[in-house]
């Protein structure tokens, strides 16, 4: 293994399109023709300090088509927080297999990483060109207008709302409320996006729980009770990591933290279920469709998936062009039609930041969505089903 | 109100396809000639009891064709179990409004309320032809070879549990555990077809955990740790209404008892999620996707749809041909290819009455299912999603 080469690694929680961007990162280094070889680490970054790496160039076009329309990570991925340490080590591991080039496909943990890689190469006189692709269903990244992933699971999230909300109408003679429990760390684009095909006032969701405001038990019961006056039912969206004033999680179980130091919680659905069901007497459901929502492949948006495509080209071809220290970013220019442009910024604006929901994106009361959110996400999400049959 | 009238209602918990049911009761119904006029019950027999009827037979084919791709129950549905004395209070109601013919779509709970009221007509010599059609995503109705809606929600399975493996499998550094929480009240016909599109051993699922079987806790566990071993993760398809030897279910949360005495548990998922966490030291999830398994348009089985409005048409013929009492069944004759033929059997032999899954249709010890039940299951979800993509 002398040739240089070009090493590519996937991290964080796999999409519906991270394998697109993997697929749009090899075919874009293949017909650039600056890259003698490329190659994948197995899940991510801890790849390079143990597992073999695969090589991709030689993959074909029917192999990048069917690669594209994969969800999960195909090279593996991981959730992984380098020591200093393990930064020389993979710096020592890529001058020995001559790793010329860096381009790792994550959320803002791993921009982090690359960030760090790029570092520690530099510190050790090693000639590294590092690029970052982003990729998160949360939404949540700095500087690029969306991130690819997050319309996927914002359209899971529209079409599976309207869906289960049909049911809970069906049924409101037995069950008559029913949690959906979103993903998204520390911000609620996730169970916001829950809310994009709703027309009417019958249309789930009724209720929005999200990170950006605090969760008031009795302000929630109420709301659910005022819902049930007006509807008959009530569709509850909240983010599994919702919080109350005291800064505790509402969820009851706990997961420990992961290696980032982010606390893991779970069943947030359960948990509000259950208290509907002792303080109003109530039946509540709870669904929680968990890794579903970033890997059903019937709910991807193919602008998503196109997108995500398009960023792992671009992060080929600005490496080709001898660029370093970025990442992809996502740009929307003005205008009457959603159209996307690519961009690119510093990895360190980036790295270990976080992008809430903006306060205009939230109804007044934050029950449910703006007209402005439903501008900027909608176009994401690619043409809606059809509509279903509603009885006059 | 004084024609002659139709009346529908559906049943129990929805399906994607008893709405094409309901399709297909209404066009047979009014190309029959035999119904002066065709009406519907809001929220099942309830509505007897209380809601005004809709009238259906002015629905045009666009609006059935539409009726008939929408999810969840249109004219509501309901869990209610009936007293003696509503018996006798819908007979007076149907009386009143010459209802002469009553098809009612649901599981054994609602043929049993079927076959009560055809008898409660007869008592009150009350000329009343009374007709079942089969829906339940349970598949445990008995006289028949399966149920409308079972179809659909298997291939919901069958295709959710190949997504979240790869989903696992990327993770498997980070989480190496995920429960999988299926419908099914005691029988573990839905658990088992998430085993349907596993093709590797590495595939999904890697555990079943049905009601026909006790769940055993420490046999659990070493299960886990033997295919964390042998596949490095592992997938378990566990129903949510498992029990162990003492006849104790296994979910933590209770959620009271039905109206038909059944006890309602929840969150086996997170259960033994939190087991597997608790004992074996290792990170679980569990997904619990609730009612979108029975609503999830994209994941519709065609054949299980075209089955579905067929079995309907089959009720409102055989209800202008002077038939009552029955369900309409679906039978498989012998053959290579896969064919279905539709017959009745007495509402008597149906109400009340399940069929777990047949010995024969698990693998030895219980672990995944034959290929018995493969061949049986695999022609009632339609066509395969397209392959994924798999690193070599």
């Amino acid at each position: 293994m002398t040739a240089a080469k070009l090493l590519v690694g996937q991290s964080g929680g796999p999409t519906q399109v991270i394998n697109a961007s993997l697929a749009g990162l090899i075919e874009a280094g293949q017909r650039s023709g600056a890259f003698p070889e490329i190659w994948g680490l197995r899940h991510g970054i801890e790849g390079a300090l143990g597992e073999p790496m695969v090589r991709l160039d030689q993959l074909g076009q029917g192999d990048l088509d069917r690669l594209a329309r994969t969800p999960a990570a195909a090279l593996g991925s991981c959730r992984h927080k380098l020591t200093p340490d393990d930064y020389g080590r993979i710096v020592d591991f890529f001058r020995r297999h001559e790793v010329r080039w860096f381009c790792y496909t994550g959320g803002n943990d791993s921009m982090d990483t690359c960030h760090q890689l790029a570092r520690a190469a530099e510190d050790q006189r090693y000639a590294l060109q590092v690029y970052g692709v982003p990729k998160t269903i949360d939404n949540d990244l700095v500087e690029t207008d969306h991130c690819p992933g997050y319309g996927s699971a914002a359209r899971y999230w529209a079409i599976a709302t309207q869906e289960t909300t049909l049911d809970l109408a069906a049924m409101r003679t037995y069950a008559r409320v029913l949690v959906l429990e979103c993903m998204g760390r520390n911000a609620g684009w996730l169970a916001a996006a829950t809310a994009l095909y709703k027309m009417r006032d019958e249309d789930g969701p009724h209720l929005l729980l999200t990170p950006e405001r605090h969760f008031d038990e009795e302000a929630f019961l109420a709301q659910v009770e005022t819902m049930l006056g007006r509807v008959g039912y009530c569709v509850v969206a909240a983010s599994e990591t919702i919080r109350d004033a005291s800064g505790e999680y509402v969820a009851r179980a706990r997961g420990g933290m992961d290696r980032f130091g982010h606390q893991v919680v779970t069943a947030v659905g359960e948990t509000l279920a259950q208290l509907v069901g002792e303080r109003l007497g109530v039946k509540a459901r709870a669904s929680k469709p968990g890794t579903l929502q970033r890997t059903s492949v019937a709910y991807t948006s193919v602008v998503d998936r196109d997108e995500a495509r398009e960023a792992g080209r671009v992060a080929a071809r600005s490496l080709a062009a001898g660029r370093s220290g970025e990442m992809v970013t996502l740009r929307r220019p003005g205008g009457a039609d959603y159209r996307c442009e690519f961009g690119a910024a510093p990895l360190a604006a980036i790295a270990n930041h976080e992008r809430p929901m903006p306060p205009e994106f939230f109804e007044e009361g934050g029950e449910c969505v703006s007209t402005a959110f439903r501008n900027y996400a909608l176009p994401l999400l690619g043409p809606a089903p059809e509509p279903l049959f509603q009885l006059a």
